[in-house]
């Protein structure tokens, strides 16, 4: 066997592998499917701008809404008028930032384990491990989703803020039930800390079901020149899947930096070099060239259904 | 006598009399006092940053704060820091932009009569005084000062966002329930809508217990050229008494403009107006020219008691 024969076989095989824990929504071997995902949709009138942007043209193929906070409006009156728009609910139990913040959508006095001392919905994931009950984060999102599917929006997936419906069995068991509940698909990863193997054992049964073979995002600590090659440096080697990239878009405007300007990461001009990234013709170019399929949440259930 | 004489008679009777009918707080015959009132506070990050500037530089005087808007944690950490402020709560039944909204913060279920049917405070007036049952008046309206006390704002004042609680007898009465209950002065007028003669009857007789002669404000119409000259106009001819301006401050930004977008009036353009008009050393100049006194609220209070 040459180097060459020895290779490739060597590729098939790891192909043929790679195929035997996909998810169940794949089907084309040896195809690399990638839903570009905008975050965080009605937080600000800055991330709406360039989400709705992004949406229109294409750059991004689906995002996820925030119900509870003061744009979700303007999202509504969007979704109207972009139907076939692929749009999830970011279902969310965390008000993350310091002065701009959310209570929860079904009311204070309606669920006031899920209050911080200040009367918002928590700042970080613990403060709902540590206080959250179930039943009134069971509560809470249902009032999400409801309130987005009476305001017009055609739901096409549910995911979780801060992933913090991923860090206990309660609060998992909960977004198992919306899911089931709604019949709607759910982020859950094959691989990753959302279901997969590098999960804990309560959480690595649901890849299972999942429609997503791994979740990629870029991490903190890349200086905004080095954008678009830290993305390629995360999206070349992936084997043939179908993978979620999470990007956080927004304009970097007073209102922006006004709402993250204690938070560097996942902050105000994180978000610029985020939407530069994604409208750049440099970033598309690279798409197609690494033959990425471009697909929406809607498509994957669609083939799930069919498979 | 001389036409002149009678003029000057003429004059003194004209004080003499409005002396008689002045403002509780009212005490030097001759001076004209006046709040300079920005209203919104908390809206959003821009109205914020204005309003901020303005407080910190004295171009106003006072303010009132919407508590559940979204930037209100922000208004809340700078009284902290600012605990001489002159600030009050601006009473919100309504929620009035399109695609930028709030709902109360007691929570929908709380007080379902004054939710609209995007699940909202009523865009409009008409829509509370219509739908809304006034116990569920008091009970938001409660928990806006609680949550605001709550929260560090050392409160000097109520006022009522867009006037909705001078429409009926039963929403005033919510209105001067609270001043008493909570023991804070309210704004009332001794003449305008707002409680004077040129109120309904059953409003007429709080008069007495005003601490502010007229508010005036600009009116829609005015070309931003003409700003301070509308100003002037309306400044000028004032007799003595205690005056509240209201002002709207804001910066016209993308975020201010994504709120305000369908209301001309009182919209972006128009807080942008207004701030330039406050800043500038001519409407300062002109202040002092006409031997305006400024005061605030706490000012005013003071004032009553020592009566």
């Amino acid at each position: 066997m040459t180097r060459n024969r020895f290779r490739a076989v060597a590729i098939a095989l790891a192909a043929v592998l790679a195929a035997g824990v996909m998810a169940r929504g794949e089907r084309a071997q040896g195809e690399r499917r990638l839903i570009i995902h905008a975050d965080d949709l009605g937080m600000s009138h800055a991330v709406n701008r360039a989400t709705f942007e992004a949406l229109e043209h294409g750059w991004v193929t689906s995002a996820s809404i925030l119900v509870p906070c003061p744009w979700f409006p303007e999202v509504a009156a969007w979704a109207k008028k972009h139907q076939d728009a692929d749009l999830g609910i970011h279902l969310a139990v965390n008000s993350e930032w310091t002065g701009f913040r959310w209570g929860p959508l079904s009311g204070r006095g309606a669920v006031p384990s899920l209050l911080d001392d200040q009367g918002y919905m928590a700042l970080l994931e613990e403060g709902v491990v540590q206080r959250a009950r179930p039943d009134e984060v069971e509560k809470e999102l249902r009032a999400q989703i409801d309130f987005a599917r009476t305001s017009g929006v055609n739901i096409t997936h549910l995911d979780s803020h801060m992933a913090t419906l991923f860090r206990t069995p309660e609060l998992f068991a909960v977004y198992r039930k919306l899911a089931d509940s709604y019949r709607l698909p759910q982020l859950i990863e094959v691989y990753g800390e959302r279901g997969g193997a590098e999960a804990p054992p309560w959480l690595a049964n649901a890849a299972k079901t999942a429609l997503v073979d791994r979740v990629v995002s870029i991490d903190p600590g890349v200086a905004a020149s080095d954008w678009l090659a830290a993305y390629k440096k995360m999206l070349e080697p992936l084997p043939p899947g179908t993978y979620q990239l999470i990007v956080h878009l927004g304009y970097d405007d007073e209102e922006m930096r006004g709402a993250t300007w204690d938070h560097p990461n996942w902050g105000s001009a994180w978000r610029q070099s985020d939407f530069d990234l994604v409208k750049s013709a440099e970033f598309r170019d690279f798409l197609k060239a690494q033959k990425f399929t471009l697909v929406s949440w809607r498509e994957l259930a669609k083939n799930k259904k069919t498979m």
